[in-house]
């Protein structure tokens, strides 16, 4: 999975970074494009990626705060007038049709594909759909605010063929039968157990990408174990009382959330502006809570 | 007046050009600060300007396509985000009113100024205010698309001081009598007719700024003899048919127009993002019908 940070800035856009935006590329899916979030100028952003609007099939909206949806409109209208006709599902919590419809309708604009809007009302399954599993949990925020969690289905081992030559069995198709597991019976008698001849499966890849939001115990349980947790880190320690007023975390506060829920990486992101080139500073702050943390940049382009 | 093009392409935004804005600063009036449309990303645009969000307190917008209006709900919001409390009127059509206000809604966005819509339905006068009248005139697009223009009140002539110094007629009351052109009688029994006494009345300047349209005969007699005229050219001859099919002009019906209105300068915007790099084609279509033409880019600085 490959993602792309379109916008890593809070509130308000800034030369430094744009509002919140987050696109994951699966390589291995046709190159299938998902967005995280979508605030104005995503669109923008995306033209200087190799992200393509028509390869984009589905949008999950954390919360319906400006700097998180004011993208959508212009997303959706530019994404037909590419020429785009596959469906389009944008998942998120209830008033975002409305918003998007209103908009479309007011602006007179007609799409080639159709869009089906999945309102997201509670923590829960969202769909496992082609081998990938999406999660929901409900975040705390001023508005309802929700995390995402992505997880690759685990991949079964691999048929370890070098073994089963050694014993002289020859390819064929008793191979499948050996890379399911299944017991069979060779032609001279002898009988193979096909779990003695499939390597370890690979576990599939998984991430989290929070939407804004203080600590939340149950994000520890959510985010147990991914290989990537995403996650807001609005303000330093200095601000913690401002954080916790208008429902945000501090860079420290998502180290601990990462180091309790032993995440192999956390990115932090939706920086508030008057962190300007201090990333140095926000690194040293979760350092001691949590060792493997990224501050996110626009354009960062990361491979999970 | 000092012109800021925020956006100059047609439709989506490309790496080149953005979406339709246009950003006006009177210098002479305070720093005062208009902006003419709000596609999506003038608030990104305005980051890489002098133009101050706080300092805007009219926007007119032309038309209700997105790539005119996409750009409202965020810098509607960053303007009260970065401390605004003074009102801002935006003009425009039918329709403006609550596709704003579902924004707003939707994203909870709370202003600390208030707004005030005001419906351009016709052609007509819309305000004068501090030594500016506004007019409208309908334009003939896909949907309702409306012209302004901007005309500053003609400047009294000044005083001619030395004039009346040669006369020994010394500096005093009287003074403001003969600047407003009144007859006087001075002590000496001398009658000063201060009509003899003002220069010439300076012309006010004049700008026209079109929405999307194909050619408006009306269109001349509006624009006749402004210091500027901004017009769209989405399309060269090549795509004629296309700019009748879909309400827009080709840069050489603009020119047409500017050279039938005898306007003194044509400034080209909108231009379709098929057009890149090929300014001077654009130019040399329009020489032959009127020659000063500039086309319009992003960040362009002009004044008038």
């Amino acid at each position: 999975m490959e993602l792309y940070f379109l916008g890593t800035g809070a509130g308000i856009p800034s030369l430094q970074r744009n509002v919140s935006s987050l696109a994951i590329r699966f390589m291995q899916r046709g190159s299938k494009q998902w967005l995280f979030d979508c605030g104005e100028a995503t669109q923008h952003q995306i033209l200087q990626t190799p992200i393509s609007l028509s390869k984009i099939d589905k949008i999950f909206i954390s919360h319906l705060h400006g700097d998180h949806i004011f993208g959508l409109p212009g997303i959706i209208g530019s994404r037909s007038f590419q020429g785009a006709e596959s469906k389009l599902t944008i998942y998120g919590p209830k008033g975002l049709q409305s918003f998007v419809e209103t908009a479309l309708k007011t602006s007179s604009t007609y799409l080639k594909y159709p869009i089906e809007f999945v309102e997201v009302t509670q923590s829960g399954p969202l769909f496992n759909e082609k081998g990938i599993t999406v999660e929901v949990l409900e975040l705390e925020h001023v508005m309802p605010c929700y995390a995402y969690k992505v997880v690759e289905d685990d991949k079964p081992g691999e048929l370890l063929v070098e073994k089963l030559k050694a014993l002289n069995i020859a390819p064929g198709p008793s191979y499948q039968k050996i890379k399911r597991g299944e017991s069979i019976t060779l032609d001279d008698g002898r009988i193979i157990n096909g779990q003695d001849f499939v390597g370890m499966p690979q576990k599939g890849r998984s991430l989290v990408i929070a939407g804004d939001t203080k600590p939340v115990d149950n994000m520890v349980e959510f985010s147990k174990g991914v290989d990537l947790l995403v996650h807001e880190a609005t303000f330093l320690q200095d601000k913690s009382k401002h954080a916790k007023s208008y429902g945000h975390s501090t860079a420290l506060e998502a180290a601990h959330l990462a180091a309790q829920a032993s995440v192999k990486m956390l990115i932090l992101t939706h920086i508030s502006s008057r962190y300007v080139g201090v990333d140095d500073k926000i690194i040293k702050e979760t350092h001691s809570a949590f060792e493997n943390t990224i501050v996110a940049h626009d354009l960062m382009h990361y491979i999970v």
